[in-house]
């Protein structure tokens, strides 16, 4: 095992009903700034559940944060919660909600350019930040990343800080219950591809971690399809939100290699071609395992043999692995293939160029994945 | 899946040579208390280490807090503390220097009878306290929680409070090279018991808890062997480490029924018959999972398969479950039974005295364990 530190302070409340513990969590006399996305906050009850916990605040609201939440967006945010005198965020929503309030308590408390923040800067300070989480994948209500779009430079800009943990996350699983079914597909298959990243690379005399990402891989595969057939499920969803929280809140990296070359990929064909995020883990990464078959080798072994229980000779179970990836992915309704998006081979070379701009040429565990890789790897994903 | 709230703040460094963060997570110009157990820490070399990386602080030692920290000790640690104007503490040590010192924190800061904190009275406030782990058992690194033994009353007393997180937590897997085999598998038992209590109950739809509960089961069988044959074999160790942190530290309780009635007796014999705390627990919980066959039988069975890959019918499983427990606990050199401590029946009803005086009269997952239930386990378990 490989050192480590690790360090999550975030405050879970999960369940039926917690939305309740918001007033216990955010001090009296706060000035918050709640940050949303559409308006299916209203037509769900989440919002009159916020409204009614945090009677005797002084609540602004800022609606219209996006999918792939962008930089202008943000801006508008900042200016407001500035007008506004806010000294609490309270982000309800999914995990662009939660990234770009990540980015707008740091530049809340940021005397220049908010877009230093993005570029290098790290915060130095940021507005403390609590969650109502409402759609299950990406984990950001428990760690502290974000990733902000800038539109007009095609971009998408990680961040992180330790002062970005939200102090507090709601997890109540009925708010998931309206969503639509692309969106519950897309974050089983977002929560796979986090575990999957701190997993699948090579033997580090970790088993603990092993079996702990073997365990949500396989929470996974048995509870998505479910969650699509029997969308009020409370027991289904429960399951799925808490697999996708602790599919990346630091436990499974943990003294372990870990290969975020999907993402990498990913985040240029969502900033260059606007597919939905985990759209384009469900593309790469299947893509990813073929190419990376040597390297991964044991591991993909491992893989097929714990996850997916294939029998056979080695070459059987890589294959059946990677095969039975696919399919599931498909199977909850996320495309596997650039051209299910309408992308050819005429696609990649403009992937190619922003991967090189952003310093993406060594990627993987082992950091020998470089630019010629990558494009193996997006044509066998045509 | 139930509603829980979960939250742990404790700053993890783990690996070798971790022992040089101290600078960096104790305040400069920290008057720090530092206790530990007996002379193991100047043999191993980690005194030095310590006493190295805190160059330029005020360290005030407290030399002796024994296994089972006894309340009259630790009064003259707080004695010590308050006369040297201490203001953090520093456990070195297993999970008795641990919950001593969590006790000692909270001493610090109450006006009245330190006894008041172990009776009912919950610690208003507590120093800073953090952590260098050498033994690995009993995940008080990073949870709230102490038992503090009080000799002239026979009692064993647990107390909690949020305020007594470590802030922080060196394990260096090296401090353990140099154990005695009975901690070694004293440590094992403990960590392995202490996952069993929130896992084998009844099921829960809790399926990710459950693997992760299965997976540290399954990784303590295969690496606490392999610690008694190679005591210095450092991948082996860490695993170990880690595994004991994981079981205690509130993650796999979350939203599932516990069964806390083996520690419950366990402390009962500790207290009267002063076995080690592991000893008491590898005696008592083969005999409780026989007695409670029936309403713990869907979680055994799960556990047969998944954990010990036991085949045939229900009954096969149960029992072979239960055999396999009682022989891996006897392969780490922990006797399960009570005569192989010199106790027989006639020790019996002093625990049922006890038991009933500390209103343990309504135990288990489902508050049905009776006094006349717990002798049945004692009996068993002769």
């Amino acid at each position: 095992m490989r050192n480590f530190s690790f360090y999550n302070p975030t405050r879970i409340h999960f369940g039926e009903g917690q939305i309740d513990k918001l007033a216990r969590e955010i001090p009296a006399g706060s000035r918050v700034l709640v940050t949303h996305g559409g308006g299916s906050i209203f037509q769900n009850g989440v919002w009159q559940q916020v409204e009614q916990a945090l009677a005797g605040y002084t609540l602004t609201r800022f609606a219209g944060i996006e999918a792939n939440p962008q930089f202008d967006t943000l801006v508008k945010a900042v200016e407001l919660g500035r007008r506004e005198g806010c000294d609490f965020i309270l982000a309800v929503g999914g995990g662009s909600v939660i990234d770009g309030s990540k980015f707008i308590a740091a530049a809340l408390c940021h005397a220049g350019d908010p877009l230093d923040l993005l570029t290098g800067t790290r915060a130095k300070a940021a507005l403390p930040l609590g969650c109502v989480l409402t759609l299950a994948a990406t984990g950001s209500e428990s760690n502290p990343h974000g990733v902000v779009t800038h539109v007009a430079r095609q971009e998408k800009l990680p961040f992180s800080s330790p002062l970005l943990y939200p102090r507090f996350a709601i997890l109540d699983p009925r708010t998931t219950f309206s969503l639509p079914a692309r969106q519950i597909g897309n974050g089983v298959v977002d929560a796979f591809v986090h575990t999957l990243e701190q997993y699948l690379t090579y033997p580090a005399d970790a088993p603990l971690q092993d079996r702990q990402a073997e365990g949500l891989l396989i929470t996974l595969i048995e509870e998505g399809p479910k969650a699509l057939a029997n969308p009020e499920d409370y027991a289904v969803r429960a399951n799925l939100m808490w697999c996708a929280t602790q599919a990346l809140n630091g436990l499974l990296g943990c003294g372990v290699p870990q290969d975020w070359a999907t993402h990498m990929i990913g985040h240029e064909l969502t900033a260059l071609y606007h597919l939905d995020h985990a759209q384009t883990l469900a593309v790469v990464l299947p893509a990813m395992l073929a190419e990376r078959r040597e390297p991964k080798r044991a591991k993909l072994i491992q893989y097929a043999e714990r996850v997916w229980g294939i029998e056979g000779d080695e070459e059987a179970k890589i294959d059946g692995a990677i095969a039975a990836t696919r399919d599931f992915f498909q199977a909850l309704g996320v495309p596997t293939r650039l051209a299910d998006h309408g992308l050819d081979a005429e696609a990649i070379p403009q992937v190619l160029a922003q991967l090189e701009r952003h310093g993406m040429t060594a990627l993987s565990e082992r950091r020998d994945l470089d630019l010629d890789a990558s494009e193996r790897i997006l044509l066998r994903a045509l």
